[in-house]
């Protein structure tokens, strides 16, 4: 299991209907959280060993309807 | 009670239009600030603590015609 | 009477010395918040027609001990 | 309950010190991950609502030995 | 009286024509330096103390045909 | 004659000593002004048009006490 | 024999199917790797020594349809 | 005689035609060579004294067809 | 096995010392470049699937004698 | 052979310094400029297609006195 987290800038006025697009349809993404600064939203995805993530950010993210912009950052180790 | 700063670029020419418009009628702005740099607007807002600032930028400010860009600053503490 | 904002980044940990010593002994210093993003504080301060503000942001905040860059915004005119 | 994210930039060699002295003794600090990019780590931390972020960032991170920058990042809503 | 500096990006190969218009019909502007670097002009303008500078810089300079952007510098004090 | 700006940083608290020797001490520089953003102060110059420019800004200008850094504009006409 | 690596941005979502006919179709890209950050594709390219470089980016790799932005670094050994 | 720098940024695909236009028929292009990085093409120009850079980067460059951006830099002393 | 990326920028001068004690001794680096741009050193590592990466990146290559500054880059699929 | 530029930051009020050096006692230096922007020199280099571009910029130019930051930019073809 791999995370990974991808920043996400959309259209004005449409970060909460791809939040919420994302959270229920697209599988992966677990969580999704509006963020301040010059982004609107992180999203954070579990990928199994195997996906590949490039795949997955540009046919499962990039595709969906009010995305702008995105910056993915790959996960190495999680302590906790 | 918390506080945000919006720091807001406007379409050309637009931005004092955009500054009457948030002050007038979307509630919870208190104050418009017209600011020197890239940016052409400072919005200072309050939010009571239930309140969603993810969800009031993206609805209330970003959907006011005139804006082009935001950048949310989020503070913690007042010291006064 | 005109406002300045100054976003202020400081030695790692002192922000918040910075913080309270700014509001306690620097006269115009009307707030100071610490912020989310790169820089620790931004402070907000009333000055006098005719006081120079290049003067105050060079002999009274920048000589605070803590501080390691100021960012100095002008505001033109409240909307309120 | 509020969720941050802090990415930390940390002296050369030393980012899964820094981790794991987070991870360990930082209360709040619940998962800290190696990244890809120019930072070398990302902090979530749950703080409960009356805590005051600027102040654990400056006080419980930043003191942390190792660590050269911080960039704050502020949560609104999670959709999960 | 107050000086402020108003760097502009216009349109390819409109530099020359903004400046004219710039020089010869608004008031306040007293001298256009074409420039090197990003930007294509730098613009000199004084106004009396009551005059708003923001609203001047949206209404009288980002109305000019030709502009793609600005980016405002204030003075504070002249040493001379 | 040819006109050219410097944008000045200096070190903390220094910005006002900076600009009273540049203007009592070097030759050519006609007007130093404080000002907003990232940097401290902004140099006119008036250099003959034999005068090297890069000269003057080595030798005359980086070399005043309190100076951290420096970037130079040219300007190719003036309009006004 | 010369080496370049060129970093492109493309229309959200296109990056795997420029990838796809940059590999198959454009003689001289050797492997592309789909990568994290702000770009979405690396192309690791062979040239012989003879060929242009620029002339390569411009007609080979600029034409692809579904780019958006190229950025070229040239290696001048290759340590292995 | 001076000489300038004009880094400049082209339509996708277009570097080659821009540049051979410009050396063809633009007066005061000396050489323009193709470049590593962000921008395209490097320009050298060499205009007598009394030129005006301002208004040849403007009038001349400016409005070849295929140009996106321009970036000058102007020289102050060649050593040789 | 994955590939990333590291692009590396040294003390001054030291840049070749640097690419050739990595490639002597350090395992999973396969390939080091001299190229152009603000980085000195591009280098290509083969991780095996179950290795950290971030703990690679942190423990053999910013602990080198001459190293300044890192930036990962991690692919997720090569297409060759 | 093939020509490459290298934009050059120095130590303080030493740029005219390090141009003499780098004339006189660098080979296959051909020209050095003092420029307008964040750069204090551009160096014209002429190298014969077997020399290594990065061994010369890493021991020819970056070891000499008063080299604060170098940046590289190849050339691909000249057009003249």
């Amino acid at each position: 299991m791999k995370t990974i987290f991808i920043m996400v800038k959309c259209d004005l006025g449409k970060a909460y209907d791809v939040a919420a697009e994302a959270v229920e349809n697209v599988e992966h993404v677990s969580e999704v959280y509006s963020i301040s600064g010059k982004y609107d939203l992180m999203m954070k995805c579990y990928l199994s060993d195997e996906q590949d993530i490039g795949h997955f950010v540009n046919e499962q993210i990039q595709t969906l309807p009010g995305i702008k912009d995105t910056f993915t950052m790959i996960t190495f180790k999680a302590f906790n």
